[in-house]
């Protein structure tokens, strides 16, 4: 029996897992702006709305952060389970918690745009971030690991640099949160190092462009 | 005329109704969160952030419960019409009326989680999960049985024993319901069983897993 | 060259369109319960969340008739799209303004919901319904006349059958509209007999069974 | 090795984007209307609902617009994608960048139906859709220039012709803007031309439709 039979006959597919997650990130990623509430102003206090539109600059700042971060998680699911061959229980529910932790995203930027000097909302942005790094992690571990879910496309230096990569967000998490108790509006600005760090592209990314020109040229 | 024509012809395929499905079950999934508020505080109240965090306890704990509970019955969904070979318009109707109580898990659940001690809401949320239940029970009756809507794949011991699965769920929620009388918040707390009960794998996922050992080393 | 080339040279395909119609469906019929609000009690207030949840009976009326009616929609939209071969210009915009009025719908029913007894909640509703029924009427005489969107699956009879069933909608609209000149309450009732109404098998859904066993006989 | 295989090496496919874009412009199209809030009225005032309603008129007004600036855009961005034969990280980026400045619309659109004689609204909406319009435009560059990523269907005048048409959005918005320090609401309704300029076939359209004539003729 092959791989993809055994996949089948639990009935849920790895394909079927992959539509689950891209809705809740197309989801997630366009309703956070609903958290951003257009300022209710009447009569003569209309003529302030520049100034009240400039008070949200918090709020959507932590936006922009968050879609990147967002968009950094879609890519590195996919890219992972682009070499998923097929998923078993363990795997549907490590992943399941992982989308939990997306979905929780709206809240957490919500509570840091809004009070961007609390410590408290740099502490829940902080876990939540890293809770949702450490899940993709986890999966990525069961499934080179003990899940065997990997097929023929296996590749042990490629799993190692992407691991490290994937644990420099709870990492760089961690210096925030510690900053938070001295400084918590630095603190706050820190997350926007995370999308910058991940869109330069890493050695994970320069092993597997190395790898695919190696092909091009043999 | 093999039955894949015969559903074509109603022009109504079973993957175009998989979709629809999955596209509520991440939108429920996903906008859940929307409904726990962050506090709204000024001036010097902004100190209290942490405490008002901390008050929302109730509505994170059922926020919890709820994603796990979409997450089983969208496994449960999909390992059922994994052996779906057709739809018929009876089909389509009870998988429509299945998801109106999907979709009305936003607000039974924002309800419990605002009033964790109060009998209603607890009647509330144990009568939505029972009610989305018994419509997938029900659709797994009319597909096994009078529809006949499962192709070759059929198997009757897994058919019993997803039934009886199933039927767990309800069982738990009249429980929950009654001791509602005596103590709303204990009840509440109750429905946490309910994804512990569904994430351990019961008989029938042991005997599809036993198959496909079965297969596998035959 | 084939309708089917034709259609890819333009860029959009048919398969296209009906993921993000489909896109649109589950969002307007999942999001739409967001519109009745849980009610704020506070303090000795509380006790009387069961009366309050009572009072919300209107709402969840119209919430459950207008999720009864998208899916009637959405169901028409795939029957008639089965027949579809390919999309042009024109039958794209006919498509789009019919989306339009599906995600009007989470407004008119929050509307007609919270003001079952206001004519101009009413007369929205109605208004509402009527021209997606006529843009999905548009879109069939479109397709199946001067757009010459059909392949060699046309069928006269059923197209006739079709659009006669598909006009019962803007006409029950207008004996609800002008009915809530006299009584509003009673006319926001009589929107029920439309979910009834197609629900129950039509000529046209008999006339396509009848097919079916013919050919299955054949 | 092929254009295809160096895209799936990457891990992540044109068609994975593809399915993100329909879910974030499904959400985004339908979920604007929830920016317009039922009238809260009680008692006697109820009787000015129909009063309250018309007010809303300007809201209503912005959200036809955009609604159909949002499917203009998803139209082009699918045109485009046809003749994307693989994607690459820049593609990526440039096209989350694109996303990110859809998901904000409903945000411009429901300052913009708020306040249609604010400037300061009349600008964040220009500046909105200018920069969807120039992400766009700045993909296609990439895609069909240093990018690389357009198959043998490649087609010089084709692209110019695009290129041409996409400009005219962000011309036409600086106009607005311009005009809205003279007359704000003017401003506003001028917004209206762009979904009726794009409606209408331009000469890129009249383009493809030539060829495609000379096409079935050959």
């Amino acid at each position: 029996m092959t791989d993809h039979e055994k996949s089948e006959l639990g009935g849920l597919t790895k394909n079927r897992m992959e539509t689950l997650t891209d809705g809740v990130f197309a989801i997630a990623m366009t309703l956070m702006v609903f958290n951003i509430h257009i300022p209710q102003l009447e009569g003569a206090a209309v003529a302030g709305l520049s100034h009240q539109l400039l008070l949200l600059w918090s709020s959507f700042f932590i936006y922009g952060v968050t879609f990147a971060v967002l968009a950094i998680f879609w890519i590195g699911h996919h890219s992972h389970f682009y070499f998923v061959h097929h998923i078993d229980r363990n795997s549907i529910w490590i992943n399941m918690t992982f989308l939990l932790f997306i979905t929780t995203f709206p809240f957490s930027a919500a509570l840091l745009g809004a009070y961007p000097g609390q410590r408290v909302a740099v502490i829940c942005y902080g876990v939540n971030l890293s809770l949702a790094a450490l899940l993709l992690y986890c999966h990525l571990s069961y499934a080179t690991g003990r899940g065997n879910l990997i097929g023929p496309k296996k590749d042990d230096v490629g799993r190692r640099l992407a691991k490290q990569r994937l644990l420099a967000c709870p990492l760089l998490c961690c210096v925030s949160i510690v900053l938070s108790f001295f400084h918590p509006l630095l603190a706050s600005m820190l997350y926007l190092v995370i999308p910058v760090m991940y869109i330069i592209p890493g050695r994970v990314d320069r092993y597997f462009a190395d790898r695919l020109e190696g092909r091009a040229a043999g």
